[in-house]
C-alpha cells in the first residue's frame, strides 16, 4: 500500500492493487490455519480446517495464475483487514477457557476470515468483467465459490453441533 | 479485549463479548461514514452512504436494546478487525487518483465493512438462539436483514453504474 502516493490512476491498477491485497490475505492465512488446526477440539472442525488449508493453498496458486494472466507481477501488499481479523481471532482464542466455548469462537472467527474472502473475490470478479478480463474472472470466481462454500460448511457445523456442545 | 485472561468461560460470555465487539465496530462505523460520503462522487453513492449512516444509528440502538434485554452493561471492547478494516478502506482512498475509481474503491470498502457486520450478526443469531434467548435472536436478525441488503444494493450499485463509470 502506497501511503498516500495517488498511484491508482485507473480501473486496472484498482483491479492490481486488491489481488495484490488477496495475496497477502491468502499468505497470511496459510499461516494462521495450523494454529487454529492445533487450537480446535471437536474432530470434525480440525478436519474442516485442514480442508481448508489445502483449498487457500489452491486459491494462492489461482491468484498466481491470474498475476501472470494479467501481465503484472505477483506482489503482496499489506492488508491492515485481515490483520486485524486475525489479530482478533488470536487474541478471542487467548481469552476463552473452555475448550468447547473455543470451538464455537474459532467458528466465529473462520467466518470473518471467509467473508472477508467473499468480499474481496466478489469486488475482483465484478471489477475482471468490466475491464474484459473474462479469463481471469472465471479463475477467480472459482476461489469466490471455494470460499462460500467453505463458509456454509462452517455455518452447518456450528448450528449442527459445535454450538450445541458449547451451551452445555 | 481482556488479553489472554481466559476471561471467556461460556458461551454466554462469548455472546456478550462479540456483542460488545459489534457495538464498537457500529459506532466506528458511524463514525467513518461521513468520511466516505465526503469522498464519494456519484450521487447515488453519496445517498446509499448517508441511508447507511441513518441504518447504522438504527443498528446502535438496537445491540444496546439487546444488552438492556439480556442484563448486562452495554460497552464497547477494542475490535482490531473493524479497525483493519477502516484503517485499509482509507489507506486506499488516499491512495487513488481519480473520481470515479475512487467511487468504485469506496463501494469496495463498504462491502468489506458490510460483510464483517454479516458474519458477526450472523454468529451473534445463532448463539442467542442456542442460549435460549430467541428475542435477542429476533432484534439481532433486523440488523443482519439491513446488512444483506446494504451489501446488495452496494453490488447493484457498482454493477449498474459506478464500476461502468471508472473503466471509461
Amino acid at each position: 500500500m502506497g501511503f498516500f502516493s495517488k498511484d491508482i490512476k485507473t480501473l486496472d491498477d484498482l483491479f492490481v492493487h486488491t489481488l495484490r491485497d488477496i495475496y497477502y490475505a491468502e499468505k497470511q492465512i496459510e499461516k494462521a490455519l495450523p494454529k487454529m488446526i492445533d487450537k480446535a477440539t471437536s474432530p470434525k472442525l480440525r478436519e474442516g480446517f485442514e480442508k481448508h488449508l489445502e483449498e487457500t493453498k489452491g486459491h494462492i496458486e489461482r491468484v498466481e495464475r491470474v498475476f501472470e494472466m494479467h501481465g503484472v507481477k505477483a506482489k503482496q501488499v499489506n492488508c491492515p483487514a485481515i490483520d486485524g481479523i486475525l489479530e482478533e481471532a488470536e487474541e478471542l482464542a487467548g481469552d476463552v477457557d473452555d475448550k468447547k466455548v473455543l470451538d464455537a469462537a474459532l467458528i466465529a472467527a473462520a467466518q470473518a476470515v471467509e467473508h472477508y474472502e467473499i468480499t474481496r473475490y466478489g469486488t475482483l470478479v465484478a471489477w475482471a468483467k468490466e475491464l474484459g478480463r473474462s479469463d481471469c474472472a472465471s479463475v477467480l470466481a472459482q476461489n469466490l465459490k471455494e470460499e462460500e462454500a467453505a463458509d456454509r460448511k462452517l455455518t452447518q457445523m456450528a448450528e449442527n453441533s459445535v454450538n450445541l456442545q458449547a451451551a452445555e
